[in-house]
Parts: structure tokens; C-alpha cells; sequence
């Protein structure tokens, strides 16, 4: 069998991290890198800033260059966070028959919030007889498809909290920009009522694909966002939070079942929680017959739990039957150590 | 559509608690149970002691009654541990034109140690267009299934600590004889010579199911087994093990890739940890990047568990393609609150 191809758009965090893990994978080569501005036409791996001595050192091009019929078993798109500003990009690689691996948040459950450009994109997958899906860590893993995995033992579930208590202290300066790091709670409260603080995108997607796959109503689904406000002064490699300023953003949301909330989402991320005495992790608490209090701390960091999930989630999504998927369809994730040749069932291999 | 129709194949411990949970389902029938000796005759209410008002009660009786050209769209076989002792039924099921799910330990892997076997059961069922799968909480969770879907927001896996601490307090009079629960050390270590302690069944086919699924090749494969000798008098509901003899029994394994001990298996299994302060609880330790330390605390109850994992993966079997197929082959296990009918693609309904 021909190794895996894989073409990845956008070689921004995300797509970095999806080109550099996938470099030291077996059986699977990137054929093509996607992006705009003055990284098109350099060698993929300066873009990166690491060589891979055995790999084929492609350049970064243009989506004329590398999306074209049949050319990749799978795209891995790592561009947006929203269904509809990556619907023309995701409708532009189905027509070139190629598989779709998105890290847009809302594609992890697309019809949750997009239910008619989902069902175009389902059709059209379907004509072309390849799959989309979207994943990450959060949405895709963490706070939705670990909490479904651990129903699987449960007769019986009343209640469920998923919480996600997370440093942001890893990332960079857009990430500090955009969580308001070290702004004012004035400034924050501003740019909330302005519709500009993003918070976490992905808690309809969360819900509403646990509600699905248990077989529950979603009666009503709302989200909350506030400031974490520091008491003492916090500092992190590129973001800043002096006493009385914005260390982060605390997310909720919950979801009602049979007039109760059923489903509790709890997801307050800062830099340093460490600080002020707080431990990280991720938490799964579920009410049911026999109860689940399960917690992994620290917690996944979010940008590895997201590069690793759309690397791994590739075979699983070549293997699919055509359409829109999500993590409910597909076969559970895992890590591939070995050759990804192996992974891929013979007929469903694009690139012969 | 029709109800998904039912059969139980074993009215034991596993048998009736799969019945009991089905029968608080919407969509599902039970429309046969299977077993031997003076429960045949009786409504099956009665043999369960407790009633359905809503639900048909169907008598317990044989399995030339229930076991018929696709009488029902699938049968949940409760009656063995292991592969050899399960063959004749799955393959009278499989040649009756139903799909089967097995509590049978060794079916949750069945090629780690009878690949023969396997591979007629696989082509009988692919001949009969129906599909096999062995699961419940451990093999085919707590241990392998859970610690998989980890590795899958990871880019990479150095090690894996799978430990399930448990307690036996819950269980019966025959889980205390075949552990051992309360015999003096010398018993124990007779027994054992003998091949007549049974501890755990499943660690080779959850260490085969990892490797398999990550890509790895195991070199060597070992299990041990040793008596939890207490210091202290204990007692639980069933059981009683005074100081100086066996509370139970510490089951390990390993598994080795690349010359290192990559798989490490621990399920201590005792009456009464607490007493002794051991706290209970399923661990996923893995070395990776990045790291899982994860704890569930206390444990999900092992026979809860397992009827749950029965119950829930019912729709994925039926929906599969056909053959014999495993956890990793299947979507993510979870609990069904509605409808099963719902969960079910028409086109693989059996009794339409």
C-alpha cells in the first residue's frame, strides 16, 4: 500500500503541530501545506523549525497548488473555529474527492448550530463518497467523548458535570490577546457586551452531541462567561495579570433535561492557577448507577490533546463510510504507534 | 419500527442484571431467556423476583425454544468465561441468522488466544450477515477501552499503567469460593499448582486489544498471581477472611515491546480494602506526551459494569458490519436513556 498522504491546511499552531507530529509518524507523508502570506513558497520544514532528515521536505503553496482531484487521502484543515467561515474551504476539498479532518471547533457536532449548511455538507460528501470530521480535544474528547465513554458502564444517569479546569499558561500571545489577559474587568465587561471575548467555542457542540447519543431532549441550552479576577499579581511566559486585573475567563453552560440540568459544563481557564492554589484537571462527575467520579491531573494540555487528536483520529476517518461524522460514529481514538498503512482498510484508500 | 427485540442466553448473575436493566428500557423487548434446570418454566419475573407491569413476561425456557431463524435481532450470551466453552453456542446463534453480544472474557479479544477459533466464528458471521462481539467492564473497559481512548489525545506513548484496585465485598457465595476469600495461605498456593484459582480472566486479550489498536508488537506476554494475605480479621456481606489467610487475590501482567516493560497490568481484588485503607478506584497512568494521571474513585462496581456494557453496546453490534468484530473495531460505548429504537440504522433491523 501507498504511505498515507496527507495535505494540512493552514501551518499555523495547530497545523505545525499536526506537521511536526505526523513527520515522525510511519507509513503517512505530507504532500502538501497550505497557507497564505509569506509563508508560501519556503520549505515546509524552515516553517517549521525542525529538519526530518528522512522526510520529503515539500513547500508551503496555495489551495490551487495542493487541492486538487484526488490528490491526499485527507485534508487536515486547521484554519477556523466556526462552521460557516470553513464551509466553502471544507465544499472545495470534498469536490476534489478528499477526506476532511477540521479543527473548527463547531465541526466537532456541526448540526448543532449549523443543521442546513451541515446537511449540504453531508450530500456532498456523500456524492463524492468521502468523509468529514471534526475533532480536537475540546471539543471532540475531554469534556464530551470521555464523559460518553464512562456511561458506557452506567445502567442508569441522572446528572452529569464535565469540568475542565485548565491552565492557559503554554500559549502564546494570541491566545493572551484573545482571553483578555491582564485587562481590566471593565474593559473585559466592555468587550463581552460587544460580542468579542470567544471565552470557549464548542459547549453547544459538547451538549447537544451527548444529548444524541444518550437519547435525551435538549429542552433548553444556555452559557454563561465571566472574568476570573486575580487577587495577586500573576505573571506566565507571554501573558500578565496584575491584582485586581483579568487572569481569565470562567465558562459554563448547562443543559436541561425533563425541566432539570441535566448536563453541568464547568470550564474556568487562567494563567498560573497554580498561584492561588488551584489544581488543574479534567473532571468527569456523573449521578448514575454505578457513579463516575473520575479526575486526570493535571489536565490534557489543550494544544497536544488537539494536534494529537486530528493526527489520530486520520485512519478512523479514511476507514468511514461517506458524510458528516463526529466522534459518535467513528471508532473510539487512539494513539498510533506503528506504520499507519496498517490502520487503513485497502479499499478505501484514495492515493493507490 | 419494531421494539429491538432481545434474547438472554444464562438467567445467572450477569443474565438477570442485563434482563432487570432492559426491561426499564424504551424500545426493547425481551422476547427470550435461555437457561437450565428448574428455572425453565417459570415466567421470567418471577425468576428476576421483581415485576414489570409494562413489560411481557415471557417464561424462561430452552434453547431449542429461543434459538430459532432470526427470532430476534440479537442474543446477549451470559453463560462462560472463555472462548472454547463459548463456541458451539455463538456459532448455533450465528447460524439462527442473530447477532451476539458475550460476557465471555476471552471474547473481548477472542484472537489473542484462540485465533483458530476466531476465524471460523469470523466467517460464519460474515456468511450470516450478522455480527459478534465479546465486551463488559473489564476486559473491555475499565482496563483497555478506557485507557485507549487516552492515548488517543497523544502524540506520543512511552508506557502504560493500567491498575483497577476493587473490592469483592459486593459479590456473592461463589465469588468468595472461586477467590479464595478466607483459606490459608498453603490453600491458596495448592489451588494455584492445581490451575484451580481462577483470579482474573482477561488480561491477555485487554494487553493484545492495546497493542493491536496502538501498533505495537508484543514480544512477550506474562500474568502473576498472588494471595492478598491480611493482617487483620475482615468481613463483608458474603465473605471472611480472619488475619493470617487470603482476602484475596493480586492479579498482574505485563507486556513487553521493544525489549521494555510497555504494558503493566495491576488488579488487586479483595473483600474490604477500606479496612486496611486502601482506597479503590481505576487508574490510567501513562507516560506520553503529554502525560495521563487519572483516577477513578472508588472503582465502577464490576458487575454493574458489565451488564451496563452488555446493554449499551446492543445498538453498535446490531448497526456493525458483519463478523467477529471487538471494542476498537465499534463506535464509543454509552449509556442509552431513550429509545433504543432510535439507535438503530433500519437497515440492519432483524425483525422488522
Amino acid at each position: 500500500m501507498e504511505n498515507v498522504k496527507v495535505v494540512i491546511w493552514g501551518i499555523g499552531a495547530m497545523g505545525s503541530g499536526v506537521a511536526k507530529t505526523l513527520l515522525k509518524k510511519k507509513g503517512v507523508d505530507i504532500v502538501g501545506a497550505i497557507d497564505i502570506g509569506d509563508k508560501v513558497g519556503k520549505p515546509l520544514f524552515e516553517v517549521l523549525g525542525e529538519e526530518f532528515p528522512e522526510k520529503e521536505n515539500i513547500k508551503v503553496g496555495t489551495v490551487e497548488e495542493y487541492i486538487k482531484p484526488e490528490y491526499a487521502d485527507i485534508v487536515v484543515l486547521c484554519t477556523d473555529s466556526f462552521v460557516e467561515s470553513s464551509f466553502d474551504k471544507i465544499k472545495k476539498i470534498i469536490e476534489n474527492k478528499m477526506n476532511v479532518i477540521s479543527s473548527a471547533e463547531e465541526m466537532a457536532y456541526p448540526k448543532a448550530q449549523s443543521p442546513e449548511l451541515t446537511e449540504q455538507l453531508d450530500q456532498l460528501a456523500k456524492e463524492n463518497d468521502v468523509t468529514v470530521l471534526g475533532t480536537g480535544i475540546n471539543p471532540g474528547h475531554i469534556m464530551d467523548l470521555l464523559v460518553l465513554v464512562m456511561t458506557g458502564a452506567l445502567v442508569d444517569v441522572k446528572q452529569i458535570t464535565s469540568r475542565r479546569v485548565n491552565s492557559l499558561s503554554p500559549f502564546g500571545p494570541a491566545v493572551m490577546e484573545e482571553q483578555g489577559i491582564g485587562i481590566s474587568v471593565e474593559e473585559f465587561e466592555e468587550r463581552k457586551a460587544a460580542g468579542k471575548m470567544s471565552g470557549h467555542v464548542g459547549f453547544a457542540e459538547s451538549v447537544q452531541m451527548m444529548a444524541d447519543a444518550l437519547g435525551v431532549e435538549l429542552e433548553h441550552f444556555e452559557t454563561g462567561m465571566e472574568a476570573i479576577v486575580t487577587d495577586v499579581d500573576r505573571k506566565s511566559p507571554y501573558g500578565e495579570a496584575k491584582a485586581g486585573s483579568v487572569a481569565g475567563v470562567a465558562m459554563t453552560a448547562k443543559g436541561m433535561v425533563n425541566g432539570e440540568e441535566f448536563f453541568t459544563m464547568d470550564h474556568p481557564q487562567q494563567i498560573e492557577p497554580e498561584q492561588v492554589g488551584i489544581d488543574t484537571g479534567d473532571y468527569v462527575i456523573i449521578d448514575g448507577t454505578p457513579k463516575v467520579n473520575m479526575v486526570n491531573s493535571p489536565e490534557i494540555e489543550g494544544g497536544l490533546g488537539t494536534i494529537a487528536m486530528l493526527v489520530n483520529m486520520i485512519p478512523k476517518v479514511i476507514n468511514s463510510e461517506a458524510g458528516v461524522v463526529t466522534m459518535i460514529d467513528l471508532p473510539i481514538p487512539h494513539a498510533i504507534l506503528g506504520d499507519f498503512r496498517e490502520q487503513i482498510k485497502e479499499n478505501k484508500k484514495i492515493v493507490k
